[in-house]
């Protein structure tokens, strides 16, 4: 997916948080926004990826402020609640396999840092699971596991995370003989979740944990690793969670993915032509 | 006042406002947006003004969307429930020359073509008169406005010019001597008022109307008229609406301005030194 003409007051605003987050000195934010707007002049182009050249303008301003990390308290809030709240979803519902999916949706809607009342959460997560699919493939989804050899599951937030797993532990019960392949970034960038959160959520428990080489958002078109690029040509089926992997990866049109996602923004919603706030399960 | 850190995410949004409202072709937006960003990578410096960078990204976008005024029908919308309103308060209130005042930084505030309930806007006003100003030199600008023999009245909004005509009217009657001009844009620029838009609301019964020779916002440094600095030097009192020329004279340290605000935005409440949304009547 090409940038859409509101890509580029949302990378800005975006890049302005990464500044607040990463020093109080109004000056400091302010070298840092004259240097998004230099950035953003040279890269903002018809052919950007929304994805790729956001998470650019965000590693340079990560370099220029000296903070290799804003969204950590941000990420380890996430994932502190996320993983209570996955915990006691597991217990409390008898979980299918398409309401597992479901639920890793519904894990990419949820800001689990905003800190209001986890119950609420709790609540608002149920909701979403008699919500219908705006469109879903999940049949096809799961047919294509059951005629599968290697799955890749590419992650996208943290907290969200708990969520996928609850989802890969279903896949791997249905579907045993599967070798799974679970993705992240190499490092931080915004709220992405890293190889290091993966392990931390024991995913190395379910499957082969993975760094796509990168810590651009998504699948970028370049300056993936070796083994990452490997596991990818292997793959039988891609599990895609978030937007930022539907915006990197839906210009390849690769019929083996599978995109798990809320399309949050009016660009991904117009780019599927669903209203925005659709929750989809959809293969190009 | 120089940009803040704040002023490119606020200027990119209003960009895209532009955008929006020129035309509905997602393409065609896309275009502009890229136009934007590249405006702002080479004119989002440290020493940028924001009323002044703003407005020529904004005119730039006209030109190249191919429209003059894309916030014409804003501006005719707010201008229509202004006068009505303005109308009705100058019926019903027994207006001083200090509540008048009150009521020309109220016409600041409002969006007059948000279109909620007419009657709750008055009452919000109403309200606004009761409220006290955070910093109050009324006492000096009447007393200074006793003392002079030329005023220069620079408007600022569409919808509150109606307000600023009931301020010049009570003006007017209590200084019957003072020579008024009162200026606005040379032509369409967001929602400012025009030459025109003053001759429409019937300013020449009250002073001269002037343009500043220019579709900047406020009173930028280059391109003003030869007949605007004539007035701009021989005034001997200054009153400046609202933020666009506050962030342009400020520069200048000129003791004969009065600035009537309502500081909107983090950036201006910062640079003034009060809480953001304070209502002000304050001199450099």
């Amino acid at each position: 997916m090409k940038v859409h003409y509101e890509c580029l007051s949302c990378i800005v605003s975006q890049s302005q948080k990464v500044a607040e987050l990463s020093t109080s000195d109004v000056e400091e934010r302010k070298r840092a926004m004259i240097k998004a707007a230099r950035f953003m002049g040279k890269h903002f182009n018809h052919n950007a990826i929304p994805a790729v050249v956001g998470s650019e303008v965000f590693l340079t301003l990560y370099e220029h402020l000296g903070n290799n990390d804003p969204f950590r308290e941000y990420k380890v809030k996430s994932n502190l609640l996320a993983k209570a709240l996955a915990e006691d979803l597991r217990n409390r519902l008898d979980l299918d396999l398409k309401s597992a999916l479901k639920l890793s949706i519904a894990g990419n809607v949820i800001d689990f840092a905003v800190g209001y009342n986890p119950e609420k959460i709790e609540e608002d997560i149920i909701r979403m699971l008699d919500e219908k699919l705006h469109i879903d493939e999940s049949e096809a989804l799961f047919e294509r596991l059951g005629n599968s050899k290697v799955l890749l599951y590419l992650t996208d937030n943290c907290g969200e995370i708990y969520f996928d797993r609850l989802f890969l532990e279903k896949i791997k019960t249905e579907f045993p003989e599967l070798e799974i392949y679970i993705a992240a970034k190499e490092g931080p960038i915004i709220n992405d979740a890293t190889v290091e959160d993966l392990l931390k959520a024991g995913f190395q428990e379910i499957g082969t944990v993975i760094s796509t080489g990168s810590r651009i958002v998504g699948v970028p078109p370049s300056g993936l690793s070796s083994e990452f690029l490997e596991v990818f040509r292997k793959a039988d089926i891609i599990i895609a969670k978030g937007q930022g992997n539907f915006e990197t990866l839906s210009e390849f049109k690769d019929g083996r993915v599978f995109y798990l996602l809320k399309a949050k923004c009016p660009p991904i919603a117009r780019e599927l032509g669903v209203p925005r706030g659709a929750m989809l399960c959809v293969k190009p």
